[in-house]
């Protein structure tokens, strides 16, 4: 079986084909920069060769096209019936969705009604979705959201505190984001060490250029940091992460800002980038080294509000049996992983200094012999999940 | 020494008189609804007799003639002159204020300045001040702070990760609030676990229609959950405590609501009344009772995001003394307190279910004999603590 997975961005369609047999990336490529006059495409072949293609691309339609002239360009497939199956990336899928689903016209008209509660991703995913559809109509296309695994989250976890009509009426809840990880490394620290998953309760930090942290009980999720948006919880990148709700007013007051100038900066300006100078950890390192203190300010932010909920969610969970580091900062910087631990002894958290600052591509223990608390590393890998689930949706439909 | 306490509200005043020898109340009173036809004054002596005035009160400068009137009239003084000081509680002191001041036409200048950060309040304090100055010149009066307790918390926990130029030019930073009440608890909570306040590591639940908590290390703030207002952090009667910062302009976009509508909404109708539809505890928990389940959401809510903080807190403390309840809800509803205490025992921390149901008026310890981490009540009194604080000031002026 051939699964290709498709996260189809406002402006960008990335792709990977995986051979499901061995679990393989036959290839993987990018189109970016849709509707500009810059926009390119690139394939990368498992086999070192690779492609690129720079040409308008107008929108998803000619996007998806590219794609395929490209996977059949490239010599990966001799032609494209030899895809099996198509995984859909959705970041919203709300409430309405607590699986993956077979795409079809019903299922497409549900994301579309999430739109107003992800205006800038589900409209390119169905772009995706129907362009593909278009080209192939006789393979199974899939759909994975990424909230999907919080859907587990008990009411008084995902409920805000505000007027219940807000909910009713206009779907305002917390949702969660980056579900797909937070389940893929979740399941696998489970593997490794040896606990079955559903007696597995952990804490997963997927710690990138964006952030979330997920609270898992008996292998479900009973809160993440994320909410309505993938805005809440952690300090990111370029994101602010929670704030005092009031600030908002409060700049459209006093700095004469529209809430939609206060929201792109809170979005997009914020973060890492507005106290550190950088949206990327390994700079603010570096200059924090160089005796810069707004970068040194940025990093002791990050890494409190990292611990401030690893307390929070041991609180709501009892006990754990590992939290596990993932995503571009969690696999790939030790001394967040250290800072963030370091105080965490009183729970029985205890990192290994030393296992710690080993780098490696695979999944490890780097928590001493006799932590309580088993410190896992797992590199996650969002498009292999997706693939799985595709495969797992594909296969159940073939039995039914 | 006899010291009198103001807190002057946006459209009240209350007051209290101690006599300061043994902190005992003389009398207290308040002036409601000024400004309104419906304004009135009432005060009660510490000998039970009673007096009301219902009459219009314009302005704060009538409502303190009418206190002066009523302080006389009740003949707990004989003059005005005993009166040998006056405490004025001022909710907002941003970073300017370090410690409760003497106050004189520099101090309510700066105190003016403040007014963007504390629009409601801070105006009514001064005319409170002012009148008091401009009847009684030739005693001192002293501004208490809410937000000086927590001074001491370190950049990385009061900073928001938003442009560093929304810190310089408008003041945005977590000051939290409650200060008086945090540190009259612990100081209090110390005191009976006869632990030198300056080793004495605990975390404060403030928890009343306003509430907040207070992570204090060696006697000193380092984090408290309140922010830029007093609306971030907890569900409060109904407020909606923090949450995603995108709603506000999701909200805006599509519900057709102003900022300042949804300001007022995540202000004064979110919280427990929005949720449970009273924003009195004892309400909520009669509904539950009766098998409202919106009710029982909005008792659960509440609980889980306090259970969050602690474990937050000791994540951030490293290890604690205690833990303090107080306020109303704190000090009074044990339900609240045994389902918070629930399932941290992971912490050390193991509520005495027996200790915890006894009604008493006085500081008291709820924890088993066990329970590494001492639980403790400790009814909070900020007048009384303000009398304090007005009386040392004026006692060092005496000593310079």
């Amino acid at each position: 079986m051939k699964i290709l997975v498709i996260n189809s961005g406002s402006s960008s369609i990335k792709f990977k084909l995986y051979d499901m047999k061995n679990e393989s990336v036959m290839c993987k490529g990018l189109i970016e920069q849709i509707g500009s006059d810059n926009s390119f495409a690139k394939i990368s072949t498992a086999h070192g060769s690779i492609k690129e293609i720079s040409r308008p691309i107008a929108n998803h339609a000619q996007g998806i096209d590219i794609m395929n002239e490209l996977l059949f360009n490239s010599g990966v497939v001799n032609s494209l019936d030899e895809i099996d199956g198509v995984g859909h990336r959705v970041v919203q899928g709300a409430d309405v969705f607590s699986d993956a689903v077979l795409i079809d016209e019903s299922v497409m008209a549900k994301i579309e009604e999430l739109i107003p509660l992800a205006p800038l991703h589900n409209p390119a995913h169905l772009a995706g979705m129907r362009e593909t559809l278009k080209v192939r109509p006789d393979i199974p296309n899939v759909a994975v959201f990424d909230t999907v695994f919080h859907q587990t989250m008990p009411k008084s976890s995902y409920m805000y505190a505000l007027p219940i009509e807000f909910y009713e009426k206009y779907k305002i809840r917390k949702y969660g984001f980056h579900g797909t990880s937070h389940q893929f490394v979740s399941k696998a620290a489970a593997k490794i060490l040896n606990i079955d998953y559903d007696k597995f309760s952990c804490i997963t930090l997927h710690l990138g250029n964006g952030a979330s942290i997920a609270a898992i009980k008996n292998g479900k999720c009973i809160d993440t940091t994320m909410g309505l948006t993938p805005l809440e919880g952690l300090m990111m990148g370029t994101r602010c992460g929670s704030i005092d709700p009031a600030i908002m007013p409060f700049l459209m007051e006093n700095a004469n800002l529209s809430a939609k100038e206060v929201d792109n900066i809170m979005n997009k300006k914020s973060g890492l980038l507005a106290i550190g100078g950088s949206n990327d950890m390994r700079i603010i390192e570096q200059k924090m080294d160089a005796g810069d203190e707004n970068a040194k300010l940025a990093f002791d932010m990050f890494v409190l509000k990292v611990k401030k909920f690893i307390g929070a969610y041991i609180a709501i969970l009892g006990k754990i049996d590992s939290i596990i580091f993932t995503a571009g900062i969690g696999e790939n910087d030790a001394r967040i992983r250290e800072a963030v631990c370091e105080g965490l002894e009183i729970f029985d958290i205890k990192i290994d200094k030393i296992k710690n600052k080993e780098s490696k591509d695979e999944p490890r223990r780097i928590s001493q012999i006799d932590s309580k608390v088993r410190i896992a590393i797992v590199p996650t890998d969002e498009e292999l999940a997706i693939a799985q689930d595709a495969l797992r949706i594909i296969k159940n439909k073939g039995n039914k």
